[in-house]
């Protein structure tokens, strides 16, 4: 994917991170930090975090060290956070459904504007307060709608489908939780999340754990 | 934590994707593979894949390559997923109820014995194939059941209590979605999923490409 903005990935990834810690700190009615005092907390050097920092603009003083408030709004602006999204979820079972109820996401400016799935049918839907829509009316729907955002939580087998017609219809970035690697052009941010892959280095270390006990 | 084997945590975040590649590789009936191919599909190079398998036995021969089914087998062992695990799930709302239900986790051996909430009655469940228990009741259940990974998926206030249970109860595994950093002793393995996080890199880049439009 090629990003247009100057800046790694790596550091793109630790600014949710500051971001987060910043919003605890800002809640502790804590309205002052050094870089030493974030690298306590986050685990990165003070160095890289200011470093990190540079590269949107000149936030913090010497001497002085970051004004919490200001250093939070500003990255959520650069997370685009001050913007709303609205996304679209193919896929409706279980993780789909879990993404379209988590409400960290609702309040940071991400809406669900539909949800769909090959089976809407499916009896498991019945009772939630959810509207599940065929997956055959993805494509009319993304283009009657200014959707930003499209999320894959459907089985692998259809993971690609949907990522075409994602992208046929101009979405720029694809959030997927399938376990399969997608191909997008270029110019489409694509964010895997690898629950499995998370899972297996905690069955890895019991294993470990085991084979060297005593 | 205090990691009682020699391998780093970043070779072994590398392993589960080795394991998928092949075991993908398995199903097309590829049955060999030089580092080189690993490379090419992994976007690794082909010292570091071998560097890291050296980690773990004499895999592989000069000149032969890898042999796909061995290969895949021996990971899936040194991941632990040859074998079965007990886990608790704490928070059934939305994160929580989808684990239980994501079907490729039951496949690899992660057997989920109970779930768990602070509102085991909440209308939403209802209908649902899932019995939900009262938080209350966590300890002793695990006290009773031998449990190897404790999920915590319950609102972030909950969270380090219910981390805390899980240590007192044993429990060397935890798998931790709720937005906040807890507090476990060396020896127990705590693996954070941060999905906004994830979802936070996909507005930094629509954010940018906005920004830098004609």
């Amino acid at each position: 994917m090629a990003r247009e903005s100057q800046v790694s990935i790596t550091v793109i990834r630790r600014l949710p991170i500051y971001h987060r810690y910043l919003g605890d700190l800002l809640k502790k009615g804590i309205n002052r930090i050094s870089s030493q005092e974030l690298s306590n907390l986050t685990g990165f050097t003070a160095s890289q975090i200011r470093q990190d920092l540079n590269n949107f603009g000149g936030f913090g003083q010497q001497g002085y060290g970051y004004n919490v408030e200001d250093l939070h709004r500003e990255l959520g602006k650069i997370l685009g956070l001050d913007q709303q999204y609205n996304v679209v979820v193919a896929g409706a079972v279980n993780l789909g459904h879990a993404i379209t109820l988590y409400r960290g996401f609702k309040e940071a400016g991400f809406n669900i504007v539909g949800v769909f799935d090959k089976n809407p049918d499916n009896p498991r839907y019945a009772g939630r307060n959810l509207e599940v829509k065929h997956l055959d009316g993805l494509e009319d729907f993304i283009k009657n709608n200014n959707v930003h955002i499209g999320v894959i939580t459907t089985a692998k087998e259809l993971a690609q489908e949907v990522a075409d017609i994602y992208v046929r219809c101009g979405i720029k970035a694809i959030w997927n939780f399938a376990t399969i690697d997608l191909a997008v052009p270029e110019d489409v941010a694509l964010e895997n999340v690898r629950l499995s892959e998370s899972l297996y280095t905690l069955s890895y270390y019991l294993r470990n754990r085991e084979n060297i006990q005593d």
